[in-house]
């Protein structure tokens, strides 16, 4: 088994877990740092090892325009690419094609839309996307799936989940009959082997599958009921966090993890605030990614723990570094942090690399920010054990 | 002594020594990289420990208006503000003045000019300026400076003379009858003591002297005269790699370097290109800052070794990482370089970074850069050494 769990919380759904890949096991539930066009704004990847880091999510979209899956493919693969030994979990590209692009049609054979970076046409389908992912060497990979945005009304979202139904059935076939030995033959100067190999007799890499459906409950349940029957690897849940309210986001995850088997890890996508991601594993979520840490790392919005141990309530708040407030404040941005940053510079300086627009500074909030989020998850975890 | 010549090479005017400071021991000729605001871009003082770096340069002027000498000074001096243990030069603040900022008058009293901060007045006379460098911690202090450009009529180059004299000799007597215990006086929040406090019983920072002159001869020689009376700790030469012609800066350095003393560490301002820092040592020059290494990084011009050991004719070139030429080249940027980018990472991968714009490319490009800078000093020591 991929995926073993180790133990369910008494109170709620949560539960702990190790989760195998190629590059090496995740203990869940676990957040992932996100290194949208492999790498991770200023921060070197010995630095998110340092982090205690261990598993980064990089997008497929962005690495599809620019450099080219292929040529990451040419050079060794995403890992050998960025320098990153750890496990790396790629999403679609659905998700940015639907946000990011200007889409031309969707059609039940994939998406035709116009590069962000020279204009040209770029076609996206669900086979395309999991050789994508192959190139770079994924170690989970994501179907592609059909995203709406919300609000979305009943025939929309009904269409969504069809398809993205039979694209998850497409992703499948072409993930299983799509060897890495002919991938191989494809690319004789691959001298490095894909962890995917067959006949190096080491594991495929994960595929998950994602469950749509808007906020209806008829579509979340049937598009559970048949993405699960398509035996993946592990489930996302897509098109949540994208702008509903709160009550409605979590209404949904109550009725919808029981329909999704309790031996596969889930994956509430783009989640989100802390308090959110407390929220969501008690409901059953294992596994998070979110822009939050590093984006507000980069506009100087620090998280610093309020609590010492709970995660209850109101944990932690926001510190803005900027503010006149820490011009001559010596203290580290958290006194019970751990990181880089917080073991070696004050606010003030801080303070100061901000102000003088010093990538160092963004660098170093980056860090901190990312420990803030990986430490929660510990906290998560160790709330579980001794429950 | 706190300048000890340890070996003269046979067949130029190079030596190479050791330099005392309140913060270790510097072997000459060294290279100082510059933080100029206090940090290298994007880098780590712990990086520039790793890179080898043995002193940095800070500017009095952009510290002295952002975030203040004062506040440096109450967060116990730049060194534990930045978090860096080596030694620090800083410069006068005079060149900024003069090439910054908006002059309202020059006065022998000091110059009246504009932050370009916020536009108001400021003041910068030779005490002041002693005075914001021991606030800053200085390790190596330099007096205020009239700097004027190239080309320059002789009037205005003798004026700027007469002026640099007599500021040399106000600078000195602040220096001399400004005792930390006064200053810590003032500052009773100062917990840190400062390395030039007389009751802790440390060596005073050092004061450098600057020699002026343009490129008359005459001027250089009296400049010197005057200069070397009033006995530095070393000897700046100013007012050089101003845009003149580089034969006429060897033509002044000729001349001018017999009238400093044997003894004292002579520094070369503001120069330069790899080729250029050779010819300067073998004129008898042991101490050079350049913007080039960190500039140029950022503009992704990196320098490659084209010979393994020799520094002579042309031993190295500029790679420009943003050539398409690199976009799948699997080398690092140079064979022969023992730093973390060339440990670690792919021109390709470097191309990439510099593409997307991730500031971790810069600063991978300025560790690179200036690992080739402090290399090259070693390897002129090295050649000193077995000369």
């Amino acid at each position: 088994m991929q995926f073993k769990i180790l133990k369910k919380d008494r109170q709620s759904k949560a539960r702990i877990g190790l989760l195998k890949t190629t590059h090496g096991e995740i203990r869940t539930p676990f957040f992932m740092p996100i290194a949208t066009k492999g790498s991770i704004k200023g921060v070197a990847p010995g630095e998110l090892k340092d982090l205690e880091a261990q598993i980064i999510l990089a997008n497929t979209y962005h690495l599809y325009l620019r450099p080219g899956h292929k040529l990451i493919e040419k050079l060794g693969g995403l890992h050998k690419f960025m320098n990153w030994s750890g496990p790396v979990l790629t999403d679609s590209g659905g998700f940015q094609v639907f946000s990011l692009a200007k889409i031309n049609k969707v059609l039940d054979q994939g998406v035709d839309f116009q590069c962000d970076i020279d204009g040209g046409h770029c076609f996206l389908s669900p086979e395309k996307s999991i050789e994508i992912q192959m190139s770079l060497g994924s170690d989970i990979m994501m179907v592609l799936d059909d995203v709406v945005p919300y609000p979305c009304d009943h025939r929309r979202a009904k269409e969504a989940v069809e398809r993205t139904t039979n694209w998850a059935q497409r992703s499948k076939d072409y993930w299983a009959h799509h060897p890495a030995s002919s991938l191989r033959k494809e690319s004789p100067h691959l001298r490095w082997v894909p962890p995917y190999s067959h006949s190096a007799g080491r594991a495929r890499p994960m595929l998950f599958g994602i469950v749509q459906g808007s906020t209806y409950k008829d579509l979340r349940l049937k598009s559970a009921k048949d993405i699960v029957k398509l035996n993946f690897d592990g489930y996302a849940i897509g098109g949540l966090a994208v702008g509903e309210p709160k009550e409605e986001m979590w209404e949904v995850l109550d009725y919808l993890i029981p329909e999704l088997p309790e031996d596969r890890p889930r994956y509430l996508m783009g989640l989100g605030k802390p308090e959110d991601i407390v929220e969501a594993v008690k409901r059953g979520i294992d596994m998070f990614d979110c822009v939050i840490p590093t984006r507000n790392a980069r506009h100087g919005a620090l998280f610093v723990w309020t609590k010492s141990n709970a995660i209850r309530g109101k944990f932690y708040h926001i510190l803005k570094i900027k503010n006149q407030e820490f011009a001559e404040d010596k203290e580290s941005i958290d006194k019970t942090c751990d990181c880089y940053t917080c073991q070696n510079f004050s606010r003030a300086y801080l303070r100061h690399l901000f102000m003088t627009e010093d990538p160092l500074g963004q660098r170093l909030a980056t860090i901190h920010n990312l420990r803030f989020y990986l430490r929660l998850m510990e906290k998560i975890r160790k709330e579980i054990e001794k429950s």
